[in-house]
């Protein structure tokens, strides 16, 4: 029984033999996604999940034994909808939120829901490769819409689609990340969100609003969701609270009209996402909410100061520009047109600083419009570590001859 | 914008507008698939995760803080992987085991990655329901085997399928689970395994092992696994930590061929699973595995000596039958030829008493073999609600006049 067993008839059509990804980590770590892991509030987590049980263990030990509610924790889903309605300003009932494991389960649910093979949707013209990559997963084609600083640009959307319509290819909804947008860290203005709103019901065009960084703000105060705007169902809306927390958590959400949420949630592989976590995060949240933000939230201000400053010095000479977020975890650095640093990346990462090649984000994958920007987090490492790195980072270009 | 926008143009044709399926429980809850409350070592997992604090406290907010390995937690596929040879006898590297959202999201990604629509696989004529929708999910066609009360019968499995490829009908690959099966109860003794490779390597016909109840044995040793008997890779081996620890962990795993890994990951939603209930089990059962199975396990036997003795005093008068399992959660309930069991489930329900319909676990789903079957979970109430429930569904059968 020692021979080699031979799949090669018997794997599916749909699969492929793609390799795995495994994520490696330079010495400046900008390539990353993540929050600051010296603020996870690991302790006030296990703390929670102990005062639940020291409070009703026999509550928590009955949710425990049972297979989580398809919709996830009733308790995490009441404080959900609780926090949508004071901090984002739109009222929705707790069997309206389906809790996912993370944000990426919920994208993927509502994607499938809504996409036929060679769909066209529309996103950001440089957008978050992860949702990108369920999309191409399921047979979407991804059309970049132009961005400015600020984000989407509602006359140009709307003559987007006009001609889009003209030629026959209508698209079938929009994904956005409109606050703190991940690459760019742009936020969108509410007369902006009005406009495209318009847009969206002149087309009948869903808009899937991915908020997942709202709460990583730390200066300002939020523009109000695209879902706080209109009560329709034109607007579904996805969160997390990976980012606020742990990512390690896997615990995010959507809320849409009922019959999306029915035909998102059939789509789901296995069942409804893990209680442990939804206990602990719950029990946190309701006590600590506040006081995490007001400790996390400046230190991740500093850190964006000091990447901020940083650039400043290091990379005013180069013909540089760069966004300035008033949240979120990245600042969208632009090369001088005809500056190639996606293909110096793994030369540089070797050389100890890591960041993500704008080509990665590209909507259209066109190859064409990336190679003069990087992403890069200032969420993770430490202020010291993100001054240290950036001036390496330009000494790299410099090195590789991509700056002077 | 109070119109309610309509989607009727955008859903996806492979979705369906299927209705949310909210469990509900009855006095004496048999229908259930779940350990017993009480013994959920919850303290035990949150005294855990403490400990792993305060030994390395950076490192596990550090793996906190980044997203999940693909594969799942480090540190739990080396003990998944120490378990394995200790306990099943199979030695397989930390990196051919993928830790999942449950057994179930493992399952759903193997059979994405072996099923193209209108495949034909084979299971057990009767089997867990929720492998059965997972397979009708993904457009496999089941095709029920016939089993006796030690599970398949590999002369009669060898015959269907030669009568099968005769047809035109080669199956594509096996599902079963072999040790406490669901809903059966049966353990399959090493012969008959045996005799089942033969054949599975006579017709390339892989077998997806279901081995998550192998932990719940209270009476005699586990049988070898399939996978301890062959390491040709035609085994694809998947577990969980659910039932042994606690559903709402929702951590899962499963070992095969490196592309077949590849292939099945390809298919995730989402990111790797959850890192906090990854490290809250690790620590756990490096400790406390078995322990917690002596406590465990003997609760297990007392809770089916009450259901089995109470169903001696009251359905031994119906010309019933019933498996006497050695391990796992059920009994699986015969009643005579004719006496259909599944049409007044809804009834008996709303009287008290909570039991899943044989129709349920038909493989084939003809309607034709189950009426008269129902899968009692023995593990979830207490010995006395299991003797006390079974006396009231025997006075329920004659009451709606199934028994007399």
């Amino acid at each position: 029984m020692s021979n080699k067993f031979n799949y090669d008839a018997i794997f599916s059509k749909k699969s492929s033999d793609n390799p795995i990804n495994i994520v490696s980590h330079a010495k400046y770590d900008f390539a990353v996604a993540y929050p600051a892991p010296e603020t996870l509030p690991m302790d006030g987590l296990i703390q929670s999940l102990a005062t639940a049980m020291d409070t009703n263990s026999e509550k928590v030990s009955n949710e425990m034994a049972y297979y989580p509610h398809i919709l996830g924790s009733v308790e995490l889903r009441e404080f959900t909808s609780q926090k949508l309605r004071d901090e984002r300003g739109f009222i929705v009932d707790k069997d309206q939120i389906v809790l996912t494991n993370g944000s990426g389960e919920a994208i993927g649910l509502v994607i499938q829901a809504l996409t036929n093979p060679g769909d066209i949707v529309l996103a950001e013209e440089f957008v978050y490769m992860g949702t990108l990559n369920q999309f191409r997963k399921f047979g979407a084609e991804v059309v970049g819409i132009k961005i400015d600083d600020k984000g989407i640009i509602p006359d140009l959307l709307d003559k987007q689609i006009s001609d889009m319509i003209t030629s026959g290819r209508k698209p079938k909804y929009l994904y956005t990340i409109p606050e703190h947008q991940n690459p760019t860290g742009s936020s969108l203005p509410k007369s902006r969100r009005e406009e495209i709103l318009n847009i969206a019901h002149k087309y009948d065009l869903p808009i899937l609003e991915d908020d997942c960084y709202v709460d990583l703000r730390y200066e300002s105060v939020p523009e109000p969701a695209f879902r706080a705007l209109d009560d329709s169902g034109i607007v579904i809306y996805v969160a997390s609270f990976s980012k606020l927390l742990a990512p390690g958590l896997r615990l995010g959400y959507f809320t849409g009209p009922d019959e999306l949420i029915r035909r998102s949630l059939d789509f789901r592989v296995g069942s409804g996402p893990n209680q442990f976590a939804a206990i602990a995060i719950d029990g946190y949240l309701r006590n600590n909410q506040e006081s995490h933000k007001n400790n996390f939230n400046p230190l991740l201000k500093e850190k964006y100061q000091y990447m901020n400053k940083s650039l400043v010095e290091n990379f005013s000479d180069f013909g540089a520009e760069w966004s300035n977020p008033e949240g979120g975890c990245y600042i969208w650095l632009k090369m001088p047109e005809g500056c190639d640093i996606s293909s110096i990346r793994d030369k540089v990462f070797s050389d100890g600083v890591g960041y993500i090649a704008g080509t990665n984000f590209e909507a259209d994958a066109s190859g064409r419009i990336g190679h003069n920007y990087a992403r890069l987090c200032f969420a993770f490492e430490s202020p010291e570590k993100n001054r240290d790195g950036i001036k390496l980072l330009a000494d790299l270009f410099k090195k590789y001859r991509v700056a002077n």
